[in-house]
Parts: C-alpha cells; sequence; structure tokens
C-alpha cells in the first residue's frame, strides 16, 4: 500500500477503503508515513470529504491507535455527552449529577482549556481536593458508587488524533466536518459509553458559525455514531453569548450548584442543561417519552437528588463538598471591578470568544498547555442579550486578582448594543437523531 | 507573516499577495517552512487554484531562487522554444538549428530523461564528442557564433522548484495548472529568452489528457509569460503515438538529421517542427506572416544552411560533425529485432507511454536518474497511425543490446488496432496568443 495512492484518490473526489485509513492512520502516529503526506491528504480531505464510511473507518483507527475504557462491570446503558464548547459552558456539571440521580450511569471525558475556551476539568478542579484524574480503578468506582465519573482524558486515549491534529492545527486543516467529526467520536468511542447526546453551538463565538454547518457537524457524528451502533441524538443551539453568568472555575461551579439547588430555573443555562439531561435520560431508555424524561429531571433538582448526588461524587474522589454548601470555601478572587455602560441601547449580542480571551487573560484560562491557572478569577456577566441598557448599567463583575489592572473599554467593546430591540432565535435551533 | 494564514487563505479559495508567496517559496527552499506546511498549501492550490498574477508571483519566486542566465550580450530578439513533451520528441533539434540558420538567436536548455520520457540533452549526448553541460561562456559563445545554443538545465537554475517538485511528486500535487506553469516558466524566465513558443500536447500518452486541459495549461502559460513582457504563442498538438519513426537516442539523431536534409518532409514530425521553427520566426519578428516564416524555414533546409547550422553547433562544442553524415559514427545497437504484427486491423493509436518504458528498459531512458543509458539503444516505430496491418507486417524494429531477451508481445500490444478505420484529427488542435 502506497500513501500516494491514497492521496490521489481522494484529490480525485474517490474514497479512501477501511484498510488504507487504517494504514494511514498508523503509520502517521509511528512516523513511517512522513507528516507532508498525511498533510496533503488532510488538505484533500477539506477538499473532497468523506462518506461516513470513511469517517467511520477514520474514527475507529484513530480510536485503536490508544486505550479504550471498558465499562462492561457497570450495568445499564452508559450515557455520555458531548458539547463543541462555548464561553461559559458548565452543562456537564449540571447534567451528569441529574443523569446520575435518575438512576442512569454517566461516564464523562473531559478536557483542559486552552485559549479562550475552558475546560471541564478545570472547573471541577475548582472544587478544593477534588481528584481530576482518575485512574481506571477509580472512574469504575466512581461509576459504581455514584453513576457519576468525570476524568481528565489521558494521553493513552486515542494518540493518533493528537498527532493529527497537532498536523492539523498548522496545516489549516481544523476545519473539515469529517476530521472533527473523527476527531471527536474516537475519543467519546474510547471512552465506552453505549449512547451520546451532542450539543452542537452555532453563532459567531462557536466553532460552528452557521446554523448549516452545525447541522452538518451533527448529522455527520450522528451517522458514524449510528454506524457504529451507538444511541445517537443531536440538539443544535443557539450561542449568541456566553452561558450563564458566570465565566471562570470557581464561579462556574457556583453557578452550577445554584441551578442545582433549583435557582435560576428559567435561565437557558437551566433549561439547556435540563433539556439535554432529558435526552439522555430518554437516549438511555430511562423514560418513555421526553415530557416523562423532562418530569424526572425536574424532580431530580426540586429534591436535591441531583445535587446530592454530586456531593457524594465530590466526597468519593477526595474533594470538600462542604464547598458546594459554603461557597467562601471555593477559590476567591482578590479584588472584584464592576464594569458599567457607557452609553444605551439594547443588547444585541455579546461577544464570548472576546470575553473568554479577557478571562484567559485574568488567569481563568492558558494561553500555553503549561500555564498554571488561578481558579477564583473571571467574571459575572450581568448583562442579557435583548436588554435595554442605560449609562450606569452593570455589564460585569471582572474577579480579579488582587492589584491586576482591569481595562473597562475592553469589557465594553464584548456587548454589541443595537439601536432598538432586535429579534432573537430561541435557543434550541433543532434536533437530528432517532 | 505566517505560513498558516498563506494556507487558511489558498483553503478559503482568496488570493495570496506576491509577498506571501515569495515568503512560501523563500521559506521552502531554506527550510524554514516545514513542508507539511508547504505540501498543505500545493494541495489547497490543487483545490482552489491560483490567478495570474499569484501564478507569476510564485514563477518569479521560483526563478529568483537560484542563477540567471544574462543574454543581454548576445543581439537580436532570442527566441525559445518548450514542449510538455511525448516519447520520439526531437523537435528541438531540428528547429534549432533552423531558426538559428533564419538569423534568429535560439538559446535553449534541455532535461534529461528519466522514465518513459526522453530527454533532449541525451539526444545530443548521442553525437561523440558533443558538450551537452556548457558554461555560460561556453553557452553565450555558441549563441553568438552559430546562434544556437543547447545546454542541460544546471542544479543552480531555480533550486526552489526542484524542491517544491519534490514534494509534489509524493504528495499527489503534480496535476495542477498553476503550479505547471510555473515550474516550467520559472526555468524559462531563467534561460533568458525574449520570446517562447510553446507545444502543449494533448492525448492519452500525453501529460495533459484532453484538449481542455492542454488549451487550459497553454493559455496559463501564455498569460503568465505576457504578464511578464515576453512575447509568447502556443502550439495544441495532438499526441496519439510517439512522435516520428525513432525512439531512442541515437536513432532520434538520424530521424532529426534526415529531416533536416529533406527527407520525411511530409511527416507530422517533420510538419510540426516546421511549424513551431516558423512561429518562432514570428515571434522574433524575424518575417512579416506566418507563410513568409515558413518560407524561411522551407529555404533553410532546402539549401542546407540549417543542417550547416547544426553541423557549426556540434563542432564548436567538440562534437564529431562527421557522424551527422556518416550515421555509422553514432552508437550503434548490439541486435536489431524485428516485431511483425500477428492479427490484421487498423492502427488506432500507438501508446507511447508504454512504447516509452520499452526503451528505457533497452537502455534508451533512466528508470533511476543514476542510471547510465545505451545511447545506441531504441525503437524503429514501423507502425503508423490509420494504416491497414496484416500478420506479418513489419510494427517495430527493436535495437537492443547484445544478447537482451526481446519479448514481441510487449510491443504487440502498444498498437492499439481498430477493426475499421478510425477518424484522427489533424495534429494542430489549435493555439494561443499573439
Amino acid at each position: 500500500m502506497r500513501m500516494y495512492d491514497l492521496i490521489y484518490t481522494k484529490k480525485m473526489g474517490g474514497e479512501l477503503a477501511p484498510d488504507q485509513i487504517a494504514f494511514w492512520v498508523k503509520g502517521a502516529a509511528e512516523g513511517s508515513i512522513p507528516d507532508e503526506q498525511s498533510a496533503a491528504l488532510l488538505m484533500a480531505v477539506c477538499w473532497q470529504g468523506m462518506t461516513t464510511a470513511e469517517t467511520l473507518a477514520l474514527t475507529l483507527a484513530m480510536r485503536d491507535s490508544g486505550a479504550r475504557m471498558d465499562l462492561s462491570s457497570v450495568p445499564g446503558v452508559k450515557v455520555d455527552k458531548h458539547s463543541t464548547g462555548g464561553v461559559g459552558d458548565k452543562t456537564t456539571l449540571i447534567l451528569g449529577p441529574i443523569v446520575a440521580a435518575c438512576g442512569v450511569p454517566c461516564p464523562m471525558f473531559s478536557g483542559r482549556g486552552l485559549g479562550h475556551t475552558g475546560g471541564t476539568v478545570d472547573k471541577f478542579a475548582a472544587i478544593p481536593g477534588l481528584k481530576v484524574e482518575l485512574t481506571e480503578a477509580e472512574f469504575l468506582r466512581s461509576l459504581r458508587e455514584t453513576r457519576f465519573a468525570n476524568s481528565a482524558q489521558t494521553a493513552d486515549i486515542a494518540p493518533a488524533d493528537r498527532k493529527l491534529y497537532a498536523l492539523r492545527d498548522i496545516t489549516a486543516t481544523v476545519e473539515s466536518i469529517p476530521l472533527i467529526t473523527a476527531s471527536i467520536m474516537s475519543k467519546k468511542l474510547a471512552g465506552g459509553a453505549d449512547a451520546l447526546v451532542l450539543d452542537v453551538k452555532c453563532g459567531p463565538s462557536a466553532f460552528m458559525k452557521t446554523e448549516a454547518e452545525a447541522r452538518a457537524l451533527a448529522q455527520s457524528m450522528v451517522d458514524v455514531g449510528t454506524a457504529h451502533g451507538l444511541r445517537m441524538r443531536a440538539l443544535i443551539t443557539r450561542m449568541d453569548a456566553p452561558l450563564g453568568w458566570a465565566i471562570g472555575n470557581a464561579l462556574e461551579v457556583m453557578e452550577s450548584v445554584e441551578i442545582l439547588r433549583g435557582a435560576h430555573g428559567d435561565s437557558e443555562l437551566a433549561q439547556m442543561s435540563f433539556r439535554l439531561a432529558a435526552e439522555m435520560l430518554l437516549l438511555a431508555g430511562a423514560a418513555p417519552t421526553l415530557a416523562a424524561a423532562q418530569e424526572q429531571v425536574r424532580r431530580s433538582v426540586e429534591t436535591g437528588s441531583a445535587l446530592e448526588t454530586l456531593r457524594a461524587f465530590v466526597r468519593l474522589n477526595g474533594g470538600d463538598a462542604r464547598a458546594l454548601d459554603d461557597f467562601s470555601r471555593l477559590p476567591q478572587a482578590g479584588q472584584v471591578v464592576e464594569i458599567r455602560a457607557d452609553r444605551s441601547g439594547y443588547v444585541h449580542a455579546i461577544e464570548g470568544r472576546a470575553l473568554g480571551l479577557l478571562a484567559m487573560e485574568l488567569g481563568a484560562g492558558r494561553r500555553d498547555r503549561s500555564d498554571v491557572l488561578d481558579l477564583g478569577v473571571g467574571l459575572r456577566v450581568a448583562a442579557r442579550v435583548g436588554q435595554a441598557v442605560r449609562p450606569g448599567d452593570l455589564l460585569f463583575e471582572v474577579h480579579a486578582r488582587a492589584g491586576a489592572a482591569v481595562e473597562p473599554a475592553a469589557y465594553r467593546a464584548t456587548v454589541e448594543l443595537a439601536p432598538g430591540p432586535t429579534g432573537r432565535s430561541p435557543w434550541l435551533l433543532g434536533s437530528i437523531g432517532i
């Protein structure tokens, strides 16, 4: 088999066979295929696309390059969730405990933040003492005892994806639906769940800018998962602002716990988290209808069983569960600076990406992978899309390190003001799947 | 400037600025830009194409990576020719002396053969003693004294093209009109001529398979040359068989000399060589009309002045000019094997590529760049497209090394027989330029 022939076939719009794709991924990971040939094939894939069969073959080849989690010792349909990510997205902290509290095992692997995006692992790390890198035994124990487990993705999961991602990153080949699909799905399949709910966000600050792109990515992931025998469902959600009021690790824990306590029930963050949790219950077969699943979700919050599941998860994995009830035990910022509006208008959008970068600069995110976070810093977003704003109104509370300079203009610039009220689509734009 | 931005721009269908292209070519040649980034950009160019301005910038950046010939000391409009190549194409040996004999300086740099294609340098090398790697001083002296000069392209001409070509060769990015254009034109512009006639061949054995592809390549080269101030003209020519009766270096010298002696005047090889020579004269301003140029060409052959120019060129550069009049002084093959037809039919086409590979196996061409040629071996093609063939008719004379095995079936298989006469387009399919 010659790598040249694979590149030529794809360049000419042909379909690669599973053994050809496996040959490529193995060779790329081992270094027997030179990076320039992989780069040419990656660009040819951006150009010509991949069929579902090709994307599945790529997914499986990348999954098989590393370790896989065996969840067969845990009874029940295990259900996972993946979000394409957004600033302020802490849905995992909310829906994981809810789904587990409703009796469905919820095994999750999360990433660390880089650049403007935060990572779920970093958010959990804001809970004092909580171990966020679980061994396989610890992960399985957590899943069996609390039905919820969350751990940082280890380096031995899909190393071929990491190798190819590094190459995509410097060759402008990140943006390709089959390549994104295979990168996400290889890690999800390695995680071992039986069912997967996807939250594909779209909007100016999201990875997918248009609804058509988001829908195409969601369809591709659903197709690949379904072809492999997973139960799949995807929601397409609007992303025109940070999700919820909190950006920054300890602040996001606070907001998540408040929602599990029953606060902010009509916020988009709560609605989205509850809906995703309900879809997970439905997909796992734990409820006959979406309405019944939603009722289960509502009760798990109302009765406090979801919050109690989070407490149990934290306790089991070395964390200080008292911090969930007494936020003063969470990391705190050295100073809080209020940013107020200096002109009037209606909030049309809030630039999540720019706010994410500002939060990164505060110390809530990483510029480089080696950066150490300040888990107490971040932002409280007071402005809301659709709201009428007047000079002097509070836009943000900046939770910064003591002595750090805070430049109000940079924060104000993230709030897009329109002269009059503007229409806004509902947060749920569509769904794909069973 | 970041290479990533260049790749992204081209991937999205944008246009690169000349300084961006110069940055890339310099970095690729020096090694400061990694090959995987160049490979991704090359594939993106295959996908999105290049404007004339981009292709010219690429051409100039590759030209400027190496040495350039300065022909300003030679008076007159210097005219060069480039052919996209075909098996048996020895037009340079014929038209170079003709154009020079008609008073127009004809400076040419040629390549060595590789694989199924022969190289003009190898053909000249079959003339005993002829120096085919001229120094700049020798090249200029030959051009001044005989108006004809031909030398092997030296390694210091457009080294960036060589580097990128090696990368294209393993990444399936050879076939791209702007990349082919820049590769050819960078070397032609480095050669320093003022005018350039192109022979773009098309057909199953040619580099361009269809007339549309050939026309697009010709137009691209004419556009780039014209944008740089060169006088340009291109012929699109049919390629459904080897050109002329000879394949192999000494045999091709013999055929060329025979045509300069006035033989085979109605053969396609003669017609094509004469037409290209006339276009060169016209382009150089040495004749007012194509008909007048064609008359000059005819006279240069009829009076023997073209052949005398070839003799002078050979003598000046150390060659044995007597070999042009006494072919027994040229390298000879050890044995001649006749291949005869074993069935009837009408010759529809003769596979040049397959015959080129057979000639390579005889020793007339190189499998690897380091192979040493046997200049006396090759083929005499007796079959003609359109001809009716009966069992026993001569198809080929194989001039092989003494003792070499010759497999008739492989030769017969290159002659495509149809049950009845088939139509054939004229050899000149079209032209582009002033």
